[in-house]
């Protein structure tokens, strides 16, 4: 569909009042799945956040990578385990984790970030102590998997205050100089937490909670974080959902106004969220 | 036409380069003409200018007032007379004048601008001694008509930094406390210059520069003020254009980036030149 | 009386303990009444204010305007009408009282102070949405009579800081544009209260409050807001000084440490009243 | 004569020019001679200084000491001698130097300035380096008298600007760590240089420049720098004033805009000579 | 011995934790005894105080002089007589008290300082009314000997900020303008909790407080204010050890963090004190 | 050798000097060769640069990772192969080369300065485009090798002024989103020149600029740039020096003051460079 200017302008007007409300707030995306590997969805989400930016919002973009830990391990003929969903991780798949994150996909987002003239710094837990970790106790030992213990968010503030948006790679140090793998979504959660965000986002590859999983147009719009115990027990909650759902109760009952969970295989879908009253996703508060 | 969220995701995104190339410069409106009388366009102006401020522009708006003094000049019995398109302003009519642009149309622009949640603060010629002026000199005595001597526009920095729209009602202040008329598009041309704006534009009733009288169709879209001597010997500059022309050719030479004459007839023009690359109206550069 | 160099440097370096008392602190002057249509008392209320901006008082001046508005209504023709002291306010007439207060009185105070070396601006409650009103109930409808809701008093802040004497019309704006006409005594209380001001003075045509109302040497120098109610009983307090009083009471109330009633027609009274341990006219605390 | 109320605010009123001029800019006194000696003098001359400081001059004063070190040299029966006005200063001198005016003139003023309610923090040229000297070289040895080398403000800047009025006793530091006296004329007209004075002041006992020595009213008033040689030849310059008027010549050659000698036996000289068009005493320029 | 610079090196790293320990905290010196009079001495505490403050630490000088105020009395044929170890002080030797300790000892300090190229300023307590004193009563009239009433370290913070080392010699002001001789210890202990202090260090001809008068190697390293009574009893604190260490119990009682007794015989004392694990002498909790 | 603490004091006394001189300057060290590989000397380079940091220097860190980088290769079954001692760097070696760089060897010297108790940054030449790069153009397809095109500093000045040490990864942005392997000796020496450094050091493992190669004695201290050329004849600068002593000339042309080749394989030898008048290795100037 051709759009003409005047109705162009219409629309940005119609963001003005969405933009006066966030102007000057904090919003922390959690970037992942497959808007991270779709080249036309990185595109978009790239520019969603420079927008962000350009409009007074404090964006903070926190990354995953898994698919790209996976194939480099794979290169180094080493074997992908998982407990749970979550990642053994020996010294050496350690050491490839950190490698992969914090040097590749995050400097990378950085690269693509500036080339739609944003401004970017690429971070890790590990630069200006920003995530202390220790080992995740479980059933079954999964190696350098570690449990976040404090996050000190100075180095994110500075960034921001000095006009970059940071991007996170979600790496820990430990106490006698190990690193840790940190899941990605807990990650966004507790910085979220930590900088008293308004918003926080997680990008998934589902539309958001359905009350009826095959029937995309079931999507609950809003929870309530007490309503959460009841959607679990009636299964609504389920699966790869609980521990998505999870990060978003934790983070609203650390402070954050608003947690989401939105499908980051529709173009665009944090604008969508942002500039409409509608929004899209699943939103706890 | 019905535009979905995924569309205005785009158009938004569509206006990202727009919005970087201008963030932190300053662009001067003058205000006037049919968009300052028609209700829907005033607030279509009101809402582009509140965005503009909202991505980091410093706008500035400069207003005349004709209509509104003739009327209020009407109600006290007292006739308009105009020489060569100035009013002949006598002292009665000089404190009108000032009244309503300084008291009436200037402060109402104010609180239009705030009802959109912009911040906005009424100044005139007179405030921080903004505007010096003499009494202009011509063929026939026009009484305080004035020409600007001086222009200071630490109050309209100061009012931006604060971050204040500053509105400005062209009246000035002569050496003996006496109160001039000031032709706005001069005022605000003067003002452009001052302040080293990337943009004049003044907003009229007319398309632009047409190349024939007739066919909106033969708009100039570009003019090099090199140019403008041989379009004015052509025909193509005439009439109520040559002021406006000349107040174009005055702001660039004096330093202005680009002027535009934009037709405010037709809404949100003013965010359609600003973001869209073939803009709208006639640019002088 | 010629005063010599050397009685003259005796006088300053006796006010030097008052400046010392008063330097950074707010002081509100509700500028009206005879000393604003008398051409040497208005020389002598200017320099006085610009003295006290130089010696580092924070000075802010609001102001009424009843007889310009009054001779603006009679030129179109329209009658003034008065129920308890307040005019009568139909939709013209408030146009007119704007255009007056905010365009003309205001903006030649501005004028007038800064031809005294002054550095002014020239505000009126909608700007910055500084007074916020509703419609004042009362027995007989008074029209656009306003009563304050709110008072914001950032923008009279930011002027002072940026070096600029503010000077207030007082006319409102209401919840759905509206535009009120207030009582500039009353606004000038609110304001100071807002300010947490030092002082607030009020210039007004008597002596202060009189014991024997045809004794001026019968004044009473300080009154105790607790005792207003019996001088009210007493009838000292009664006619047109009952809503001056009122808004002394209100002020000191509202955390402003002394209101003052003093004498306009006494040429530099407001300095009399700063610069001297008797001070001028009644002050309550 | 006795001053009313009203007579005493129009006094300020006339003041307010001279203050507007001069708020902001620099000046440094030399405070010595018989205005040091007596009581009242010393009154008049702390609360002279405190009141310019309060209105917006940065006041720096300079003194020396001479009948204090005088004294205390009798005291400990040690004799003094001069060499062409200048105290032959042994090294057990110059410890009798430094401690009278470093630490008892010196405080004693900072004491006073404080009893009038200023803030004031005494200093000598060792203090922040501020003045370097080495041996004056003259026919005969006058001991650690001093040649300034070097004059560095910074300290007296960030004590004015931190709201103290600084206070200085001349003596300053060698290059071996060996303390000089230095003339307070002198060391006065180079601070002034180096800060960008507005005005030298140096309080003496004389009237001025005298066309005729015997006769007071022969005053002159204003003396361009280039005319002094031939004041000299004619002999209108000589005896003690000769090296007070080098001191002007050399501050105005420095860029110090007027040096002004006047008689400190007037009370309040300094505010005459501030506050008014005439002035008093001579004025170099 | 020969130290290598590979040695030196590894010295400098191992002050590193101590450095990052007190930087950016506030250490208070009094500075006396053998350490003021030995040459050798008073260059090793002058370059620790330099050090200290290069490394970050906000280092406060506090210091007597009792000797050099004996000798100049004596020069003026007058005789110290002292009652309780407080020299009897009458109005002239108050006199000769100010003198040496602000003009004298307290400027050679700056110097030296300064020679060591330290910045630093030399204050007394009239400075910025630093100290307020009233006469202490005793059984004997011991004169012009003060009792602090008030400290107000506003300059001392300006100095420090400024990045000059403060200097104190310790007269007071008293209410009429009268000076008073202010015990150095108790100044530095009274001035060191105003300032919220991390340390007083209190420097000494003792090694400390000694479990054993004759044994050296009696010493007590660490006593907690708790315990002071106790020791006191027992006859470990006594004699000329009484006021030092009630100085300290004084200062940790305000908010001091620690107060230490040092032997100011031992060439670059504060420094070990500071930069060792062990420390010198006692520390008082 | 044991120090005792009174040896300790004289050791930092005798750095007070080159502290002072060093405070407040930028000095970049390019980390690398064997004071990388070996854990003590890691730990000592650790420990020098926090205290540069700590007594108030600007220290970047510039660094390389070869042997990392050859053995990630390795691990992925890929053979490392060298033109002119720089590596061929086909797609997939440029993104292990940014992976173990950016990711690995940087992240973890930013752990290991934090553990130092510094407070560290990890960026790369991609954060704020820092480093800009085109394909270096040689004999031999060398693939994403990189010249730099440009240096922008912005994001290590705003991380040093935030109190955190830069530590920088040399891979740098090309204009088309590809990424190149920049030479560290290079990057840093652009680094140092665009920062105005005071010095640039080079860490190697060789002692620096022997006259003969067989002699460690041999070493020549300074060389002026221009005398480059002749050393370059006569053979004393052969081999693998010629690019580093080209990057100090280089560093120096562009106006860095000092630039050194120094021993990494000594301990603390950047402290030894920085707190002696011998210095270690060789200075260009």
């Amino acid at each position: 569909m051709e759009i003409s200017n005047s109705e162009r302008a219409k629309v940005l007007i119609q963001a003005l009042p969405y933009i006066q409300k966030h102007a000057g707030r904090t919003i922390v995306v959690k970037y992942g799945g497959n808007a991270m590997v779709n080249e036309d969805l990185k595109f978009a989400v790239m520019s969603d956040i420079v927008l962000m930016q350009l409009v007074g919002i404090n964006v903070v973009v926190v990354h995953g990578g898994g698919p790209e830990i996976g194939s480099m391990l794979k290169k180094i003929g080493k074997e992908s385990r998982f407990v749970n969903g979550m990642r053994v991780t020996d010294a050496e798949t350690a050491q490839i984790v950190q490698m992969v994150l914090a040097g590749k996909v995050n400097k990378d987002l950085v690269q693509l970030l500036q080339r739609h003239n944003g401004r970017a710094v690429g971070l890790c837990g590990l630069d200006g102590n920003m995530l202390s970790a220790k080992k995740l106790i479980s059933d079954e030992d999964l190696g350098f998997v570690g449990e976040i213990t404090k996050v000190n968010t100075e180095i994110i503030v500075s960034a921001t205050k000095n006009g970059y948006i940071p991007v996170v790679a979600t790496v820990a140090g430990g106490e006698n100089g190990e690193v840790y793998n940190i899941n990605a979504d807990i990650a966004a959660s507790r910085i979220a937490a930590e900088l008293g965000a308004e918003k926080l986002i997680l990008m998934t590859d589902v539309r958001g909670l359905l009350r009826d999983k095959d029937d995309d147009s079931s999507i609950i719009s809003v929870v309530n974080v007490s309503e959460v115990p009841k959607l679990q027990n009636d299964g609504v909650i389920g699966g790869g959902m609980i521990p998505k759902v999870n990060c978003c109760v934790e983070a609203v009952r650390r402070g954050v106004k608003r947690a989401h969970i939105i499908d980051g295989r529709i173009p665009h879908s944090i604008l969508i969220e942002i500039f409409s009253d509608e929004g899209i996703g699943t939103m706890f508060c």
